[in-house]
């Protein structure tokens, strides 16, 4: 079983970009069940690895793959099985003007991630953003424009 | 061309649960335009008469049949072509336990339809929640219940 | 007692305006209920005219002066004693900039007011506002600017 | 200057109890910026210790003293100089029903705080609810109850 390090949890997130499921399992349980917060129609827990990465890929279909995280700091507690990554990610609707300044366009939020680890792999992830970023980002993922269409890619 | 009068709106609703077409035509315009209100997943504006039908049939799924409108006041504009429906309405999520009182389960509010009349027929109407309503019924239109489960109905 | 026409609902609400008290109660009852919608810092039932009259005094503050009403119909039900006025809301948070498009600055809804009328006299209105306008109007109402810094005009 | 451990984050969590400056000082910087997550009257950041205090101040009246929270874990980053303290939280609104179960009366939220600590004290700290917690707890901070009724305790 692997330590859990700071460096750890960032080849955890990196291993998704992959596609690899060998090498994603190498950090992800199986059975790992992962929560995005909110009230919208992607907001919820997902049930097993297979549910959590239909999720990301979602958020790259509804983003045009935009969505970018720059990494804040990362925090471990090897005995409890805990980590958190804290991070500022962006990204702007899938259709809509890169220069848009609109929220309902753009996605700019500071969010962590709180994942618990057991046997070396995480089991529960949950998605957490800070301020008022509920608030702004139900707007962004809501299937609603800033006139109140209703989006062609949701 | 038919008289703009309470009475006729309340004909105009009473046709939807027709399922009969030319009924429902004789008061709604074939390229109708509806709103829905809020940021959940079937809010924002539908587009002609098989959009707006195809919602009220998801609304009528979502609640397992146990949506309920009782009519407060009906005010019209003749000369404007606007009219005003004021309702509570009340309904269970299908799924949820008959006497729950969760407002994840609960939708309970009080709203009015503005709707605009040309030639004798709906061209443009709103749905409009009244009080805390969109924030409560937020919770009833999420994916999620009350333990951030995603539900099977949605 | 006088007739619920449009005109007399326009003229209620221009009495507001006056600051003339005798003016003001030809039309809205001293012991009138009014309705702000949503869960912000304002928002839910004020009871009786000072009340109400204070809200609107709050209302000038937060836009320093700059919220503007479009009426866009009027429509009444004489015999019901009710009426709904139609309209299109704008207004610059105090402080900000006048060219700012920010959702925490810039307040704009279309929005109805339901008027309940008694002996010639509004006794109940509930202020409605459409679309996603509940959630957009949260960030305006709320004591955080875009940069989360409380506000010096709460 | 003393290590960040859990010993210690918990230790600046209880020295608010006290009520004692100079305790609470050992951890908190008299600089100190915290943030309050959400749109509702007591959102955003507030600057300086004496604010911060206040605002605990005031969830303490608004919950009658109910407030009570229940730590999970605690994860340190001593280096980077960043520890998160992830907490269960209960608490009832101040004049409701003991057993209700509104969420306009009742608080429960898994929460977190994700503290920056410089020279052995907190510089800024960031409250962050998770799930659906910013969008439940908005009824609850609302001035307004179930019934939209104006509170007497805001």
């Amino acid at each position: 079983m692997s330590d859990l390090t700071p460096e750890r949890v960032g080849a955890a997130w990196a291993s998704l970009g992959t596609g690899d499921r060998e090498k994603i399992t190498e950090f992800w349980d199986e059975n790992v069940r992962f929560e995005v917060p909110g009230l919208h129609a992607y907001s919820g827990w997902y049930e097993g690895l297979d549910a959590f990465l239909e999720f990301f890929g979602n958020m790259f279909r509804l983003s045009g793959g935009t969505m970018h995280g720059e990494n804040v700091t990362v925090l471990v507690n090897p005995e409890a099985g805990y980590s958190t990554d804290v991070n500022r990610i962006t990204a702007v609707r899938a259709g809509a003007a890169a220069d848009s300044t609109s929220p309902y366009d753009t996605f700019a939020v500071e969010a962590l991630h709180l994942l618990r680890w057991s046997n070396g792999r995480i089991v529960e992830g949950r998605w957490v953003v800070m301020g008022a970023g509920a608030e702004t980002t139900a707007l962004w993922w809501s299937p609603r424009d800033a006139n109140g269409a209703r989006r062609q890619v949701v």
